[in-house]
């Protein structure tokens, strides 16, 4: 766990470094070094502050570079191409390497590994390769200005190095079990490093990720998650003593009347969350279906030249997420200098810095008003293009970055009434003139905690991991507020958050331990054979010879075959795995003294008693499992889906005073489940 | 929920306020109303500044009231006097009213709600009564000064709460499931309240009370903590507008170097834990078995007489001991003036006031440095007497003032360790002179979490309630070393929490499931009868009259039996409950016509046929609970641990192919896990 922590974060801030140098380079390059990003080659020129940030002399547009210009139309123009080139290059190479490569490092992961951990396996998923190409796609595809986040492909690569590490020690490598706690612990230090949130990454793991999570997970998810915030604070990539990712200050507490609107922005997150579902998935399922699934390097190409084209005029939209977000957040200091800080300032005032009082807006805040407003559009339209296409795509950041938007916009919609008319009722309590009432900076927070919380559904985590990302503490009910409002009205209109909606779509055996199954039907309505099917197939405790389970083996494509006393009886004694049986078979036929095809084979202590000279009979005692898991005939279905989540299993036996009746594998279980919901069983795909 | 949430926080605001007079009414009066407490009485009038506090000429010391002298040995003697006085008053009345009106009312509870919530039944401990008594003698203890604190017993408080409420709804109070994820809910609430720190009470609720936590419950705690969030905002006891209960602000990062000395205070907070566990364990088990059990009056008397004796000539056991560890935690700013903050200030300091170089310690220091070391020891003593008495009595608090005293301490050592020798390696790099580089109020609060850690086993919840309860987010690597090691230090030394510790004492049936059970050994080993034993009390389908089932009953008390085919077979159909066969039986015979001693009594559909002149036969089938949990006896034990564990199982029954052969019943296997961790089975105690 300690390596996974390290090697983590390790590589969380690799890619960090890696993205920062990438995307400024699609803008320019740094004429002393050029693997300096924009802020490294300027650090070391003697213009710092933030005005003259883009006046770094080192620092060259491209258009200075090549044609030696900076201002006009053509310079605007040639930087305007090389930005589409550089994103056109990146998303062609991220999408080229995953095709060739690593099909799984596409996605955000998690909806895999979700299903990973309930027991069902996809083979070179977490493996070597997909680690490596997932790490170094996830940089390209960020760079590009794609709009996708990195924070669910650092789970999926951090899980990949959670499996390879537990493959190096044969305690993990060898129980199942222990391999899906180191997987939950990884998890949590992903979600860890990826937002400096130790704690939050540990409830993620806990609420969305994992499957069944006992205690001593939590504990080690806990210990990863400090391991890794240790590096992470040793590396320091964000710059800052502190290891949050967008710390903000905020001088004023909230007011109960501004629940309203953190309300009103909780319901937009949900109704957002709902929109970006439906729509995804519907694309999605285009996407699987139609010939468009066929050329995915197009695809790729084609949305990266549509959002590149868009985004570059837009101020908002050109620069990284991440940065756009942590603006957002910010509140508005009297030295501010950018757009969203424009107000009209009293030439008379006199008070201390860091208490400036509510403000009229000026030019440039309605300028940013617009701009905001026509990126709140373009990142909910490309976003449910993009999630999904065949490159490591996270949603985490992209689903902040419409929430933050659109809480900004409100934040300031309040700002304003409340200077203008603060002798409203609502208002006069707790906003006199001349007083710092409302914080649009606190506005955003909350609608990106309300957005995120409408696409995921997460609750505690959620809550968590917003104000470790912010350090607001403060503003733990105003979050709490919008992440239950958002939740409610999303779980209005679908229960499915949008990992489980991308389950579903995929069709992995994923047994959802949040529904609740509440119907009255009986083991006996779900279990196979239905009434008129064939018998199952069943292997005899010593009556069947070796040429017979054979042919049973080559008919039938089961995991396993029930034993029974014998066809008549049907009692039965224990349970035999397909690989088992096949492996016996063939050791047995190699190196065992006169095995022939008519070899009795028998499960029982003793050798039946044969005639005499039949051949000599197969012991297959050691393989058989004398602990099957069964139920009876007469069991509510409410207490087998109970039992097949919390232990995990992939089949049970039904059996009536001894008797085999039937089996009930998870497959039954999830076709009746969706039966029951009035759902179309066969619309269940399974792959 | 919503109610739950509204009156746990009610009930605590209240409980906040009375303790609050209560704890003054020991010193003093209020001259203009005898209701206000200290502070209260002091508002109104005009000198409110620190230093002035004492001087509030409304507020009267028991001495100027009674002989009208304020100084002077007299006057010393009088307040002693009176304040012993109050503290012998305040709980004789609460032992009192605990033992005539609520015995179940004593104790944290945290034990009994997590052996309730595993399933157990302990009638009447979350009733009305328990409820009301409980209230009313929390505040009364805590006032008296003794060491313990007012969160453990809350959370009991808050579960009768939600005991009272589900009762009222009767799709809650139907349905035992339903109402413990209500309970688990109430659980979270009650921490919420009790530490202003809703996230870190769903995560207390989620690792240390709750025996199995589906994410539908966490969503329900996390709303009842936020309705709890938002009431305590609305209240507001803390007399400002934060959350928080120990807001703390500090000016300085930590350093890496000072990640020494938090492990050793993880050491300290491990060892503490495994002192206290152990010493009060043993003394508790005293008290069960010795006469010193049959005078708890006496004991509370005892323990509060000696209490108040020694705690009063000490500043630091005097004040209430949630302002000492809000004294310990702060940083001394420049105009503080307590003891504590006694520096020797730089007469040509021109610094602002926000960032004060480290200091060499004053007069004041030492002395407090002293009364400290005192505070310690007194405190490490008391409270392993105090915590177990037929009172209500909560253990974090007590257990964060030993821990705050003690990183205080370490502490300010650093600190002047630091100022006098910044020359040394280890300080060069972080510690320049004239620089404020050691935080005190930190430490303390990395002790606090290292012992409560120690005592209590938490991890991730105990991290989110110390930066909750201080907003020192920051902090975050430091409080989770100490959490870390404190833990490993105290599981080195025995797994057990005190939780657990007293659960084990008290000997509730609670399977842990934190423990791995890993032997090797079978169903068969465990289930009854064993060899030699007489056979399993089993009914037959259809051939025991009802009079041989009367008998049966009367001759063994098993909750239930085991209903076969034939004594013969043995095969299992079914599983009766003795409550429901005696309800049956005694219906039949009133009311059915024909029922006689020597009917037949049937389980099958279908009646048996009976020679022509036999009694009417009574048929059962409606009772007969056709899915019982049956596992075969060659299950490893394992894998029954973990069944019932995961599904909350009474009993499970033994077959095999379908042959009945024994019971295992909860309590043996919490037997035999005993037994393979080498104790004594009959240790184990059921009442």
């Amino acid at each position: 766990l300690l390596l996974i922590g390290d090697v983590c974060c390790t590589l969380a801030g690799v890619i960090d470094l890696a993205v920062d140098w990438m995307t400024d380079l699609k803008e320019g390059v740094c004429l002393s070094a050029f693997w300096y990003s924009h802020e490294q080659c300027c650090w070391t020129s003697n213009e710092t502050t933030f005005e003259d940030r883009d006046k770094c002399p080192l620092w060259q547009k491209w258009s200075e570079l090549l044609v030696n210009q900076s201002e006009g139309a053509s310079a605007y123009i040639l930087n305007y191409l090389m930005y589409i080139l550089w994103a056109l290059l990146f998303a062609f190479l991220a999408v080229s390497l995953v095709r060739v490569f690593a099909p799984y490092a596409c996605g955000s992961g998690i909806p895999e590994i979700k299903t990973i951990l309930s027991g069902f396996i996809i083979r070179g998923y977490l493996g070597k390769w997909t680690l490596l190409i997932k790490t170094v796609t996830l940089v390209l595809v960020v760079s590009s200005g794609l709009s996708l986040g990195k924070e669910g492909p650092l789970v999926h690569v951090a899980c990949c190095c959670g499996n390879f590490f537990s493959s190096l020690f044969s305690k993990y490598s060898k129980n199942e079990g222990k391999r899906r706690e180191v997987l939950s612990a990884a998890a949590a230090a992903g979600v860890s490093v990826a937002f400096g949130a130790p704690i939050g990454g540990v409830l993620f793991s806990l609420e969305e990720v994992s499957y069944y999570f006992p205690l001593k997970t939590l504990w080690r998810s806990f210990f990863a998650a400090l391991v890794a915030a240790f590096t992470l604070r040793s590396i320091n990539p964000f710059g800052n003593s502190r290891l949050v990712l967008f710390y903000v200050e905020y001088h004023t507490p909230w007011y109960m009347a501004e629940l309203f609107p953190f309300i009103l922005l909780g319901v937009f997150g949900g109704l957002w969350g709902t929109l970006f579902i439906r729509c995804n998935i519907a694309w999605c399922r285009r996407r699987k279906t139609t010939r468009l699934g066929k050329y995915p390097v197009l695809e790729v190409i084609v949305v990266t030249a549509i959002t590149a084209i868009i985004a570059y005029p837009n101020p908002y939209t050109r620069q990284s997420t991440s940065e756009l977000i942590s603006e957002l957040f910010n509140d508005c200091g009297a030295l501010e200098s950018s757009q969203l800080c424009d107000y009209i300032n009293d030439p008379n005032m006199t008070r201390p810095v860091d208490d400036i009082p509510d403000r009229p807006a000026g030019v440039g805040v309605y300028t940013a008003m617009w701009q905001l407003a026509l990126a709140l559009i373009f990142k909910i339209v490309v976003t449910i293009f993009t999630f999904g296409m065949k490159i490591p795509s996270g949603l985490f950041i992209p689903s902040m970055a419409v929430g933050a938007i659109a809480g900004r916009m409100v934040g300031i919609g309040v700002e304003q009434l409340a200077y203008h008319h603060h002798d409203w009722i609502i208002f006069r309590n707790w906003c006199r003139p001349g007083a710092d009432c409302v914080t649009p900076g606190l506005y955003a927070m909350v609608g990106a905690a309300a957005c995120l919380g409408g696409v995921t559904r997460m609750t505690v985590s959620l809550v968590v991991i917003m104000f470790e990302l912010t350090g607001g503490l403060e503003y733990i009910v105003p979050l709490m507020a919008a992440a239950v409002t958002s939740k409610w009205v999303a779980d209005a209109f679908g229960k499915e958050g949008i990992y489980e909606a991308h389950i579903h779509l995929n069709g992995y055996p994923f047994l959802d331990v949040k529904d609740e199954f509440t119907h009255r039907t009986l083991a006996t309505d779900v279990m196979r054979p239905r009434r008129g099917e064939p018998p199952l197939s069943v292997l005899t405790q010593d009556s069947m010879t070796v040429e017979d389970v054979e042919t049973l083996i080559k008919e039938t494509d089961y995991n396993g075959f029930p034993v029974v006393v014998s066809r008549d009886s049907e009692r039965l004694i224990g349970f035999a795995q397909r690989r088992e049986l096949i492996l016996a078979i063939k050791n047995a036929r190699q190196r065992q003294e006169g095995i022939v095809s008519n070899s009795i084979m028998y499960f029982t202590e003793e050798p039946p008693e044969l005639p005499a000279n039949s051949p000599h009979p197969l012991k297959l005692r050691r393989i058989l499992n004398l602990s099957p898991f069964t139920v009876t005939d007469h069991t509510p279905m409410e207490t087998v889906v109970d039992i097949f989540r919390k232990l995990g299993l992939r089949q049970c036996l039904v059996t009536r005073s001894g008797r085999l009746l039937g089996i009930i594998t998870k497959k039954d279980v999830l076709r009746h489940m969706a039966q029951m919901a009035n759902q179309d069983p066969e619309s269940i795909m399974f792959n």
